[in-house]
């Protein structure tokens, strides 16, 4: 049994006994009970996730994730493809909206280079994970071999336990590669076999003849690699990216060690898809961030089951979504574990009718 | 010309020209132009607002007004009306939701007695501003004079202006009040002129045989008060609240200052409705942090023209949904004043078409 089997066998349900007496708990608590809504089932969930009565969300991590995709040969993006391994600079120097948004919800961002097409400036804060130089294009054949798409799952997993053994207690999933939201697009088709008109929009900002282009390429690269929906790792080979790869991994990674997940958008999106596909009780070990604009995010989340926190027309990606959720799920685990009881505040409770 | 007609003369506009420069410094920050959504909003309006290229929300504060409703009386809430008196206290003590809320995203709260039907134990972080012992029963009569109004608004204002000299850069709205969702509803329905039925609720959780008595006491307090739709104070006066009033006053207030006044639930959400009617300008002023279960916050968030940034099924009030919004709106502040330019972290810009 290799490391992705040994992990994905220890995927557990959560803990529904804890999550009842939680509720039990919050009921207690001074506000009309169920008032606070989302905050209180968010916190439900991360007991049940962490098994822990009183979870605390001090060590917070985003996984930010990067590689090139060959894709981007086809004019898929607006942007150069030189922008992957610029943005890793701009986030190891702390400049990007990861770096802000992570600070503003006292998160620490982890960089990883998990395919980006060029050799990287060693840094102190980055993390060299490199699968290969990029993906292929994907309308020429697969964008990885099988052999590769493990290696980055494992290599996700592997990320994630280094954080996990220095503390994490939640993270999120965030990345950064020029194409990798036809990459997603693809993933997304194959996976829920909705028409790929539904789930490819304009990324960074293509134009409508943009779009129409992308949507052939999604629809050539499907067609020249006939994935396999019911084998996660096969769509992940075929149409996949390396950081999506990494992604799905930390996911799978998270869920083994009970931590909860905070998922960004889109592209993260299309990597919580394959961690599903591969163990579907890893969904509820995921916390949807938000709903992007990128149109194929809702059809994930609703593939998947989830509903999102927040709705603000985000479709950065980076993390950055993650980040905000995350600051809401701290919020829910908070109001469990610091408001006063109707009995300790001295305050009467409901009528009896 | 008193101190309320002083104040309305000296609400402006937003500063255009700013919020045009900013737009421009936005669309140079190393990210797909518009891709941070409504945060970017966010820090438009809030530049615009402030007159301050570079504004810093440092100094939160929620303002908490405590008052209690004779109309109580009528059985309209499943609560005892001494809980308001009694969470007033669990404010001052850091017990409630709001507190922890508050201490979560950095803000103080300013707890404030404007019509709570008792006297309160004296405590140094208990401002006292008690316009009278509770309003009238509203179904009997006015649930208070217009003069009452008029000071309630007024005791609002300066409220916020002691904290707006001790440095408040952005204010949120709050409050607690035994039957305040039934005046709330009665100013709803008086204003937007929709039927009782469509903008009352459960409040704190009333069964379906409450919510038709609830409906029907709204009915009668209109019918007895005929409050003028075009007279906001006669409004408030007739079916209003002190806190409510308190409220209204202080988004008065921080418009006249320049300071973002970030909207909580329903409740505030109809003293919003009062300033607004008061002085459109206000409008520009307001950030809907969310929107509430109560289904006349909705209601009103279309009359004034808002859109809430956050949708949590929430319906507790205190300012906890303010409490989060304000953590977005210093989110969206931060992301103009910290990110990089692409120029400046050496990223290359969208290909030109």
């Amino acid at each position: 049994m290799d490391k992705l089997e040994e992990i994905n066998k220890s995927i557990r349900g959560l803990d529904y006994k804890l999550i009842e007496l939680t509720q039990e708990r919050l009921n207690n608590l001074t506000k009309p009970q169920g008032s606070l809504g989302r905050l209180e089932e968010l916190a439900k969930q991360i007991v049940g996730i962490s098994g822990k009565e009183n979870p605390e969300l001090k060590n917070k991590v985003i996984f930010t994730l990067a590689g090139d995709h060959g894709v981007t040969a086809e004019g898929v993006s607006v942007y150069p493809k030189e922008v992957t391994a610029q943005m890793v600079y701009n986030f190891l120097r702390g400049g990007a909206a990861i770096n802000v948004l992570a600070n503003h919800v006292g998160a620490r961002v982890v960089v990883a280079d998990f395919g980006v097409a060029e050799d990287l400036k060693p840094h102190p804060a980055l993390v060299i994970r490199k699968i290969n130089y990029g993906t292929k294009n994907m309308v020429l054949g697969p964008a990885m071999t099988k052999d590769e798409a493990r290696k980055a799952l494992i290599a996700g997993i592997e990320l994630f336990e280094g954080e996990f053994i220095k503390g994490a207690d939640i993270i999120g999933t965030g990345e950064m590669g020029i194409g990798n939201t036809t990459a997603s697009s693809a993933i997304t088709a194959s996976i829920t076999k909705r028409p790929v008109e539904d789930v490819t929009g304009k990324g960074t900002d293509i134009d409508e003849q943009g779009l129409l282009r992308k949507i052939a390429v999604v629809k050539k690269a499907l067609k020249v690699n006939s994935p396999n929906p019911e084998d996660p790792i096969d769509v992940l080979a075929k149409v996949g990216g390396f950081e999506i790869s990494g992604l799905a991994g930390i996911i799978l990674g998270a869920a083994s060690k009970r931590v909860p997940v905070v998922i960004d958008g889109f592209i993260s999106g299309a990597a919580a898809l394959i961690a599903y596909k591969i163990e579907p009780k890893t969904k509820d070990y995921m916390i949807a961030a938000h709903c992007s604009m990128e149109r194929g995010h809702r059809v994930i989340l609703d593939y998947i089951g989830l509903k999102p926190l927040l709705d603000l027309n985000l479709r950065l990606g980076e993390g950055t979504g993650a980040a905000l959720g995350m600051c809401l799920a701290e919020a829910g685990v908070k109001i469990l574990t610091q408001m006063a009881t109707f009995k300790s505040a001295g305050v009467s409770e409901k009528n009896k009718p």
